[in-house]
């Protein structure tokens, strides 16, 4: 095919499903986008994603599987504006309804969705969301890096730390309240940054918006998000409901500043700099899925998929600057007057470090679980750096949050114990939300502020700023110990013993 | 419907089925207890376990459902006298048998009960329970708190206490008393406090006050039993059977006041104060069973269900005064001369308060994981409480009780080598009357005792007084640990040895 | 029935089998054994294996199910010479061969038993035998006490043990020999003593010594064996095999003693005084195979079965004198040149006053897990005892034997290494000979030998006296602990990696 | 038979199939290996792999069994020369099809395989591996010691190293690259010797040496190929290449020396003298494998195959010199100047001493599991190691390597944390080689690089120098635990929670 105006429309013309039909080859491909026609042809060799993904579309609307993986500004940042080839008339577009199986069942199990008063803890709504979700959307979320061990062992880690109650204290006022970053919430948690929020909603992370401003606590919002920044800080206007900015540092400082300068414009609160991911997280969960999905009757390639099937954060992730060093954080604090938090601090060093520098937080976390397998979970990194900082009188110069595997108000409370300001909560919310929509996440913070109120009655504590280190056994937390690999012969022959059994039907 | 005084009979008469049948409607509710007519039309809204369940018994008999949950006096207490509509000739009440499948197949398992003589030990009992208890009851008094974690802790706590026996003591004659509170008794374990025995049985916690006087041990009367607190003290007349009391501290102090009076006046020999339970867990799996009754054929009910699922016990307690605390003990103390202990300790630091403030005893307990999930063992706190009261002298200046997880008189025996004076035993006792009434309780008692000389022998005391702390190992006993999350890819590959395969069928 | 002389025979003449069926109700209750008939109405009331298995053999041949629990003199010692009935002609009576579908099964699936050569260790004989041998015999072989928690441990224990081979010796030739009690023999195992032996196999013990024999180990000759003490000695006769005498200590010390000393006088080379068994314990599951037995059919029974279940080994251990106490023990050095070894220490209190008494060794065992449950593995015991025997300058004043769950040579070389002398074999020689006799008996042997000489050559000693105490870690042996109970809803709704699938078929 | 010479043929002629087919029987057995007939009637008996695998061969065609497990001079050296009879005209020899059900399965298996871009991790290959190798192949190569304890602890003990990453280091520009004995290679891994190729790929090992050659890394030449020393020499020919060879040393030191001498001048790089196998272990699974393949129908032999079963490997390794030591280090020095390195030293005792004798490596390795059960990780051995040679100064005395359970990059950068030069990964390239052929090999070693590069980034080191043991934590490292067995009586009957059910189907 050749680039020649010819194929161009002139204004006020739309083009017919039938002309970008036939612009369905290797050597000349065009989709469609919502309502307008794009030319890949040569793109499709350098997308991110491979370019398999796009033949499946070629000379087709692709609307529905771009958009919660691509930001809404994507096609005018990388694609020629001569390749964007104008309107298409909608109306002449034929819908496919290929057969698909797979999504059959999904409807079908959405039919049989449990009703939401059914959900009475957070990983009910993990547990609905993964029948209903579409398949690669769920693999997205919920994948970790390599073995997925550090992503368990974030939940898990909190079954290390066992509470020491006390009693006979009055607890008939519980007051949940506190302060991060100078905003007053509801309640010490806050909805974390999590990226491509459209896979599970169509509305996208502006629902986590107004969950979060019913229940005044604070949204990250995400650098990845399917919904557009300043969509997601509309969707909060007015309210007074504080946002902060998670923030992946662009190669090109003049991007991230306008990005930071335009945030401290719109009144975000805090920003946070992540600098766990150089690079993002091979997910093999995710690749297989969509291996699953493009490559299902595949045949032997040559090798052709190898680098490309990596995932769509990491495909639109290039930008990110794998050479950010300490030597940046001045520049930051140049530039804005927003507190800076580092996102992702992994041992107690780096956060004496921070605390050098001037930065006024920084939350322990290891990135869901979906950078380095086996880094350890941020509330043990937390038990580490906490006691140091006492020892060296620095506690109070620094807000340490954490995030990773916070399922429960217990967990909450355990974080706080230990010291931290605030926890981080996303792939909760993100279930809520992908099953229920906004009434999803407004009951997954109801249920666990139900539990905070009660579970701080039960440890002893009228308000959060009564946790402390004394509440909690920590002495397993940082013991990685996996047993001795079992003995099959011994167990193999071994006879369990076996309760009363039930006289036989006559 | 409009509460004019034409509803009411005259005295004398009584109500015919037909006439209550029609008072059917949401805005014209009644109800059948005990051979009376309710008007609930207005109650209902505020009726603790929420309206839905009243209105399944709208114009009929509800008494099956009402009794085991609901205290003798409750009517009198929460619903005005205007609203009691008189008695009902209950020749005239259509017994309904509504096709219940789960009914169906329970009476099938009654039918095909093991019996008695094949239960060998207490899990015995609780696995014929299972199978024969109706599902709400079954889930009521099976459920613990958030992920169960510390209910099955309880048990396996013991698990991590190793015993170091000594050999060839003379163990001829075996004595199992010992004296708590003054009582002498012929076993350290007593019947603990649990809520509405009737959902067991219908006679209720009567039955383990007859088992109680066969074995000689204490029972403990709860709050929120389903007979009558004099009901229970009646069961034990002129025996000369030792009886405590469980309490719940009613925000009006002059109610608690009189129970407490009422109890000394009967005889009670003890005043468990419960500490741990300021306001009453969730327990998920009793709300899920409760919702599964209720909601079987449920649509979405824009949130009305939300909070008054959660449990008859919850509801029922909410005269429990969460404002509790030190300063209320010494008018404890003041108005009653029975010893006082201090139910649900759980730190060493409370246990020394409660010495300084000459209470007699403290049970270390997490009230059999129904409240706070990772709350430790009774157990665990115990080996961290007794060296710290031996190291202050303190050890005979307040007695010492355990309860949770006691399933084996080995367990026993671990709870009196670390220094407790005895230990509680409540849901095998419950499980055990549940599927075979006393003969089930007296057989259960029986095995304790029969594992105990056994025991006791093999531990080589002869006496209950020469358990000591070196007869166990409690080296791993706080270590909370969880292996790293399992490697599933290698696991997957790895395949596992196998014995000799049989010979194939020729 | 009356007991008067008529029903007595003349001598020379012999019951037929008509006459002994009439005998066969509750008042007039007869059995046949081994050709002789037996009067039990009176007796059959006092069996400590109750009645109702008696009457299953009401005027019946009893012969196939009495014999292997009942030593040779039973019906000497406990029923009166009167109740002797005299000789049965056993060609009249008639064989039952009631059709029992277990047995069957089980004969099926003897056909099918894999070949010799088939078990490679000694767990793939347990696996034939536990196939192959009757429900009851391998309940009783295989069962522990209460939860059977020490008896898996025992193995497990072995586990916690690893290995720091040395490299670069030479290890061209192996001795495996050593000296246990003065006794040469070819490998540092012996037949420790196991009740019952017919049970396995109808030759019994014999069996145990003929293999014994062949590998030059010490076979220990049990009190309760099927076969007579003196059957088991001459089984060994003119060989110069060394046997010991396991004894328990009979109520009535002239009987001991006449033991004893008979022991001495038939070249015992060893006295091992159980001192861990006061009283034989409870094993629920062959307390609850027998009832399988007896009861398939019953009823409620009011409560007759409860004490009498409780298995054939207690009820003919009741002569065991639970006060033995250390003040025995110079008694037994007055009555015997032997040397006296105490089995079933399990602390090193009681190591130190064993040494202190002049006993030349002790066995540090838990008798395979079948007495207390929660007492610790000897291999766990000998790790605590000979650092303090070394401390103290005694390692040489007494030798140390361990058993329960060896296993594999590993385990024995783990033993040694800790400084046992020789570790003792039960169990698994009962399932070789079991599942193969004496071949099976004979392999077993052979590959612990096998196993040992490749092992003590990867291990890097030559001879057993180079194995010590650096070649192991036991860092983790006395660490008893639990993991932290599964968080069931967390592991529900993970869903787990898995490795690349097959493609369809088309 | 006779062996007469008119058997033999005259040069230039062949035998037929059908003369061949003639000598069939135990006292005539000819096979024909690679177009030529032998004469095995009296060797078979000498047989290291047992006289009934040559007789399913008797008369025909033994090639294909025969290939992998023997080395290309193995008739040469152990059969007679007037055995070798000649020629066989194979145009003559039928070829046999007997239908193998097992056979079968596996080739529609091979079909379905997956696309080799399915394979995201060495775990995958091993998964597709299992289910298209033959079965004897695959016993041989996945088999370990004993219970397969160690063997498993191997990757397991990765699991409890944990990161402390560092983070804000530029990572921008990442080098994999560094020095092994001198030689120069692209990422710290090289491919160990593993033996008998030709059982997973028809070529064998050399495979292996054109992988290594494209990525760059070091191979290291087994003993027991099955390709000859020359053959894997010749395949690296001209690259520059490096290669090393593993040793076992033969009891005749002038083969030894012979082999030593020549590899030095193909220029071989290193000697790698194998010390944890004086004697090559007993593989269960490998024996049960083989038992099956000839005795799928046996009946009971009376013994014969006990010691001839014990797989192919043991066989052809019956020159290893058991009584190799110490000593025999200095010969070693004076006959090469390669670098003469130790593999599988296992404790710190013998790597001092390795460092005193000037040896210039050890690799701390349990020959995969495969040797001593219960022997300990390699990664464990270097915790241990390291520290104790910083403290006396030696760390740069002596190159440290490790082997056993490699699966992931996150192992290769943990025991370079620890102080290992590299790592050597076998099994996993076998897998990707029996699978996939070189491209196998080749993405298995592209997918190592590809997580190495992402995960250098996430730990914060951009040359592997940097890498150090604060970047690890080891606390649970040499910790061996093993849960308390089971409480399966209190399993039994507890009720899992579960999430929100589905509604049921209408």
């Amino acid at each position: 095919m050749n680039h020649d105006t010819p194929d161009k429309l002139p204004k006020s013309q739309k083009w017919s499903g039938e002309e970008i039909g036939k612009h369905s080859t290797d050597s000349d491909c065009w989709v469609i986008i919502h309502g307008r026609a794009y030319d890949v042809t040569e793109f499709k060799a350098e997308h991110p994603g491979g370019s398999k993904i796009i033949m499946k579309f070629a000379g087709k609307d692709a609307t529905e599987t771009y958009d919660p993986i691509h930001p809404p500004d994507t096609l005018d940042k990388y694609l020629a504006r001569d390749k964007h080839m104008g309107e298409v008339n909608m109306e002449t577009v034929e819908v496919e309804h290929e057969a698909d199986p797979d999504e059959e069942d999904r409807k079908e199990r959405i039919k049989r969705m449990p009703i939401l008063e059914q959900c009475y803890n957070l990983m009910d709504f993990e547990a609905v969301a993964r029948r209903v979700m579409k398949k690669t959307a769920w693999a997205y979320y919920s994948s970790g890096a390599d073995d997925e061990i550090t992503m368990r062992e974030n939940h898990s880690a909190y079954h290390k730390i066992w509470f020491r109650p006390r009693i006979l204290h009055d607890v008939e006022t519980i007051d949940l309240s506190t302060t991060m970053l100078d905003s007053k919430v509801d309640i010490p948690f806050y909805v974390t940054a999590t990226a491509l929020g459209k896979l599970g909603n169509p509305e996208g992370e502006v629902i986590l918006t107004r969950g979060a401003r019913k229940h005044n606590v604070v949204q990250m919002i995400p650098t990845l998000a399917s919904c557009s920044f300043d969509e997601i800080c509309d969707a909060a206007e007015g309210s007074g409901q504080p946002q902060w900015l998670q923030l992946y540092v662009n190669k090109d400082r003049a991007i991230t500043e306008r990005i930071v300068k335009h945030a401290e414009a719109r009144g975000v609160k805090g920003l946070f700099i992540t600098v766990d991911a150089p690079q993002l997280g091979r997910r093999e969960k995710d690749m297989r899925s969509k291996f699953d999905d493009v490559g299902s009757n595949v045949q032997d390639t040559g090798g052709d998929n190898v680098d490309r099937s990596q995932g769509a954060a990491r495909a639109i992730s290039s930008f990110i600057d794998p050479s950010l060093s300490w030597k940046d954080v001045p520049w930051f604090q140049s530039i804005t007057k927003m507190p800076i938090i580092l996102k992702g601090v992994q041992r107690v060093e780096d956060v004496l470090q921070a605390v050098e520098m001037g930065v006024q937080g920084v939350v322990l976390s290891n990135h869901g679980g979906r950078q380095l397998d086996f880094a350890r979970s941020g509330i043990e990194v937390l038990a580490e750096v906490m006691p140091v900082l006492r020892e060296k009188g620095l506690q109070d110069r620094i807000e340490l949050y954490v995030d990773g595997g916070v399922r429960r108000a217990t967990d909450i409370i355990k974080a706080l114990c230990l010291g931290a300001k605030g926890v981080g909560i996303g792939r909760p919310f993100l279930y809520a939300m992908s099953a229920y929509g906004l009434p999803g996440v407004d009951r997954a913070m109801q249920l666990l502020k139900d539990e905070m109120t009660m579970n701080m009655r039960l440890i002893g504590a009228s308000s959060v700023d009564q946790l402390e280190p004394s509440m909690v056994n920590t002495r397993g937390l940082s013991m990685h110990s996996t047993a001795v690999p079992s003995d099959t012969l011994g167990l193999n022959v071994y006879d369990p013993l076996v309760n009363p059994p039930e006289k036989a039907r006559l």
